[in-house]
């Protein structure tokens, strides 16, 4: 088991990563809770909910809320629904709430926590790859028909239990969108990281050693630039490189006909490309894109119009005075944010989206 | 004018106090903002919005969004409205919001600011005299029909500015309502300020001089605690002096069917006899019940389930493992918290409703 202190602004708390560390979720918890309500989705409830039961705290009183698996789940209905089980499983401000699930399922149990009485305790268990990313920085957050993530905190859990023997029922579309954000993390940290990446075969199974490895690499570089960094003033944008168009791409498309890390794997090649066109740098564009394309990463998209991308690009929470920002790089591991023109995005998405998928 | 510099674990902000100082609003405004939108009332919108509109940087974008007058618009479906006019008014991470009204706009409008986009800036502009105390102190929520507030955080903002004459227009309603919450900071400060605001006779006009005096007073009182405590860890519980009963009240009989103020104004009658019988001493029950009645404060209630308000007094964000905490007086200026078991506090709520109304 692997063990990484985070400090933020209001707290302290450890991500745990390991193969079985389940069995000893009582033990990670940072003190003894009454009630404890779980938030999960359809299906890892079927995969997993028992068995973090069983290994909760026996003296607690323990509830089960469970939410369509997808997306469409970080509604203000589902929010508000959660809000009411919660009141009518009688949590109070001492109560634990436990986020079990991917991204969907953090980002929304933990803007409930954050919410609920003005915020209670919760941890993160994470069950998809994605999640070792979302489950760490604090940032909570449900969706908004006009954008993702427009309505949320920064509310950090008070611990993060990853059992990575929970990824081995992955399916492969899960796999892809998780690795694009391992991906990213060595793109804006450092070369043999990336490298390392580059040279894994994602379509089948990822020895545990390495996947583990990956991960905990992964976390660390979050870590580092959240500790830094937490209410994204300055690097923490950073780790969004890629999510300006991603993001866009995910809405325009519609939330779940793209996972998050398919659409963050196109807006990173975007973003390369825009790089090095802007810097006159080269950079491993083309080992990025084999590596995609060879883990079947979706290159070509349906029709897409420039304008409303551009348009919900400036939706994008870290756009300032209507004007789109980007993460570029200026070589691997050197990160900077840049503003870009109408017409210079224009331009460069127009030609992007043009041959992408005709390479 | 009159300037408190207020201490938060995440900012410092300014309480300006005075009368007419709206003139200045835009020297009150910590720094330059490009977009504005003004959160207000119906009520408040026809008599203010536009000194408002005009006091404020001519440079900036402002736009302007009208909710309907009372508690009702504490709603998830108001909050919901409100953040889409956010995003159709292109507000990014550096707009500002203004909360032109009372304690309900500075609440709702206070927790659009915390959650569009993960927190953006908020100042207050209070119109009530309720209003010194909510503006104060960072809490931001709405209601659920299962409890006021029950929604919300923890979130200051960058200035308050009191223009005190906008007191002027209030009605004798809500001059009870805000007075409950001054006479609140008198009985858990000190006997000096709680006997000149039982003196004072607030069903005619109030000489500005003293009501500035009580309002500075009150807001000092607050400062002192929520700088002590922010989260509401211990000493800040203090400020729910009469809100335990109070809020069971006001939502027991549906909210806008009794004010905040006079429900609290009841709590408080009742915490001071429960404080009475607790710790066998004598309090100035009867002044205060005077003064109530001289004042208009209605006294006598419709008849109320105590099976009914306990259970409400439960799901009260105080509570603990389901046994009611409240706050009582060991004297005046001397507030403590007890837990008082639910044997004890029917026969206490029984026997105060019972001669409610009948003294």
């Amino acid at each position: 088991m692997h063990k990484q202190l985070i400090t933020t602004s209001t707290n302290q708390y450890n991500v745990f990563v390991g193969n079985g560390i389940i069995e000893n979720l009582a033990d990670y918890l940072p003190k003894e809770y009454q009630n404890i309500m779980i938030i999960t989705d359809s299906i890892v409830h079927e995969l997993y909910t028992e068995d973090v039961r069983k290994y909760l705290p026996q003296s607690a009183q323990v509830s089960v809320s469970v939410v369509p698996a997808g997306e469409n789940s970080k509604s203000i209905e589902q929010y508000y629904h959660l809000l009411t089980e919660a009141i009518k499983n009688n949590l109070d401000r001492k109560s634990l709430i436990v986020a079990l699930g991917g991204g969907v399922i953090g980002d929304l149990a933990g803007f409930v926590a954050a919410t609920y009485m003005r915020g209670i305790d919760f941890v993160q268990v994470p069950t998809t790859i994605l999640a070792h990313d979302s489950s760490v920085g604090g940032k909570v957050a449900i969706n908004h028909p006009e954008g993702k993530n427009l309505i949320g905190n920064f509310y950090p859990p008070q611990a993060v239990i990853f059992d990575t023997d929970t990824l081995k029922t992955l399916p492969n579309i899960e796999k892809r969108s998780g690795y694009a954000e391992v991906i990213k993390h060595g793109f804006i940290s450092n070369e043999a990281f990336l490298e390392d990446v580059l040279e894994t075969d994602i379509t089948t199974d990822i020895p545990p050693m390495k996947l583990n490895d990956h991960l905990q690499k992964g976390i660390a570089v979050k870590a580092d630039i959240v500790e830094k960094d937490e209410k994204e003033a300055n690097i923490r944008k950073f780790l969004n490189f890629g999510h300006t168009l991603g993001h866009a791409i995910e809405s325009e498309l519609g939330y779940g006909n793209i996972t998050h890390g398919e659409a963050v794997a196109i807006g990173m090649l975007f973003a390369i490309e825009v790089s090095e066109a802007t810097y006159r740098i080269s950079l491993p564009y083309q080992a990025y894109y084999h590596w995609l394309s060879a883990n079947q990463y979706p290159l070509s998209l349906p029709p897409l119009s420039v304008q409303n991308l551009i348009n919900r690009m400036k939706k994008d929470k870290k756009s300032e005075n209507a004007m789109v920002q980007m993460v570029l790089l200026k070589e691997v591991g050197s990160p900077v944010t840049e503003t870009i023109s109408d017409q210079d995005l224009t331009n460069l998405l127009d030609n992007f989206l043009g041959k992408l998928g005709s390479e």
